[in-house]
């Protein structure tokens, strides 16, 4: 995607050094944070410099090409197997992380001298990366057609490019839509408390030069009643067998109003989000966050400087980062391979595709 | 109500000084504004120190009669006209704001002397809030027998105490079952943009030992899926006479997720929010405000300092400050003449005897 005019990928490989956006400057400062090891991207994956599960999984696979690359010969084993040791531990939840972290280290059992570990290594996680970009890509291709013309998009949280390599995935039809020529204007739904819709979904939007509307989460039903959106599309975090989607909180209101206005709800997502071993949403536990979440806000003041302020009462306050949205409330699931719908049946078919085609790819 | 053990009104006239709480300064701290003169009355409308239908009427009135309290003999006629003049252009849209300034000017033109008509305004202003702060107690008693027990209640921004002489609207029912010693609980909503929930309706459950939890507008969706609410309780902005309803942004989504999950969802207001010459919903021009209400936030530094953050992108932003409400998705309407269906076969029997309650009383 670009940034002032130049293409960028959210995280990418340069010689030995991970270079990444820097999310938590974002919208104040684009700036790009270079990373020499492998401790420091593990600690950028940490402290959410790089956030969203594919942008996550892909930061991951390069770390670990980069110990490689910088251990010595006397050390490699070692040294690799620390460094995937200590990238496991940035994070718990996100799948991603853990599949990049195996793939790259498998990749490495089979290669034979130093150096051929090392390149192995570096196109493993390389290879994350492109396959990442690409689902993306293709979830934009398979949304497309979807959207009406003009087409006016309501989204919820960030399910952009930041989020993935490139692309990203409630986006990528409205980026594929932009490059075809088509007329599209997206609603991003500020998202609290963390205000990821108001603070990265509308500077990436913007950036690309695709007009873009912040509302604040209170006004979605207006909005709606007035006919000012005709699809809404959000991201997933986790997608159950049944069709249930888990996605950040506030995506289950959206669905209810969107069902009430007759407007069709999309969940884009590539097929790793689906976990065939959850039987519903009602198996997905659901993360409760400090409140200090939403009693405190991070914002830049009129001089520029970044500050931290209350702006609430002290009071108790519940904080869930997700809620569930059940499959009935869903139009259809946007995958890499397709539009399908959310349900058993087509999300087995889709899975067993995806198990084919990669044994197919891997031999 | 209290705040720190001790009862206030939100508006008072002590002497020829009006007091009042300062909401500006809610909920970091708690100070009451002096203000000696009808001018320093009148900015601290303008300025929002004081806010709320019927908390601005009360304010109005005791400005009137705070300019008769100082004006000189000779000058009398024309200091306190153009006093009258002066409070009516502070704010445009609250209907209670002109009812009280007449009333007060009114009351002065039946008195003989300049101390009986000082006498008279004072009486008048009085008078005003005292039937402000009964209407209030009424809604409370009307609505009280309508919570479960335990009430688990949802309401949205701040139809409390602050909002009117005492006791508010939408929180009045919560405050009468409280101190019957009825189990009730407060879940408020942040009320983005402008955060009322927050800052106000945290803080004043709180003060009355009410517990209050507060949530995100992004959580109301998932919280009530839980079975957590069991009756939603707002405020009206102003009300039609087929019964739909002008409130705070977010209100009409409330309603229709409160409609999905079986949930009784009340309006509580004052005979005098109906407008009764307003058709219907469609005929309520919805105020939209500066983007920047959204973008920027005020708080409080963790060294006690106020600032103003930016909070969002640079981007367009819509800024709709209220949403109707459609009748159809109202239980009831929460008044001081008791509980009515929002119809307008109900909505006409209680303006008419409001309209005869009111002729009687004056003669």
């Amino acid at each position: 995607m670009r940034v002032n005019g130049i293409a960028y990928r959210t995280v990418w490989l340069d010689g030995s050094t991970v270079k990444m956006v820097d999310q938590r400057q974002l919208p104040f400062a684009f700036a790009i944070a270079s990373l020499p090891t492998c401790q420091d991207t593990a600690e950028a994956i940490r402290n959410m410099t790089v956030r969203g599960a594919g942008a996550i999984g892909v930061a991951a696979g390069f770390a670990v090409a980069q110990a490689a690359l910088t251990a010595s010969a006397e050390t490699f084993e070692e040294t690799v197997a620390q460094a995937a040791s200590t990238i496991r531990s940035t994070r718990p939840t996100a799948q991603n992380l853990f599949y990049a972290v195996d793939r790259v280290m498998a990749a490495m059992t089979t290669a034979g001298s130093m150096a051929d570990r090392r390149e192995a290594a570096v196109k493993a996680a390389q290879a994350i990366a492109d396959e990442d970009a690409e689902a993306a890509r293709r979830i934009g291709e398979a949304g497309q057609p979807l959207l009406p013309d003009p087409a006016h998009v309501l989204t919820h949280c960030n399910a952009g490019w930041l989020a993935f390599a490139d692309w990203g995935t409630a986006l990528s039809p409205v980026y594929c839509a932009h490059r075809a020529g088509r007329r599209v204007s997206v609603y991003a739904t500020e998202t609290r408390p963390r205000g990821q819709g108001a603070r990265l979904t509308a500077w990436e939007l913007t950036q690309e030069g695709i007009a873009c509307t912040l509302i604040a989460d209170t006004a979605v039903g207006h909005l709606m009643r007035q006919g000012a959106v005709n699809i809404v599309i959000v991201g997933a975090d986790r997608i159950a067998a049944n069709g249930d989607v888990a996605n950040k909180i506030g995506t289950y209101q959206l669905a209810v109003l969107a069902k009430t206005h007759g407007i069709p709800f999309y969940v884009a997502a590539p097929t790793m989000t689906i976990d065939w071993h959850c039987p519903s949403g009602a198996a997905i536990p659901i993360e409760e966050r400090s409140g200090d979440e939403v009693c405190w806000v991070d914002g830049e003041t009129e001089d520029g400087r970044r500050q931290r302020v209350r702006v609430t009462a002290q009071v108790a306050v519940r904080n869930w980062a997700f809620d569930v949205t059940p499959a009935s409330y869903i139009t259809g699931l946007i995958t890499e391979g397709g539009v399908i719908a959310a349900d058993t049946a087509a999300i087995g078919g889709l899975v067993q595709r995806a198990v084919s085609a990669a044994g197919s790819g891997r031999r």
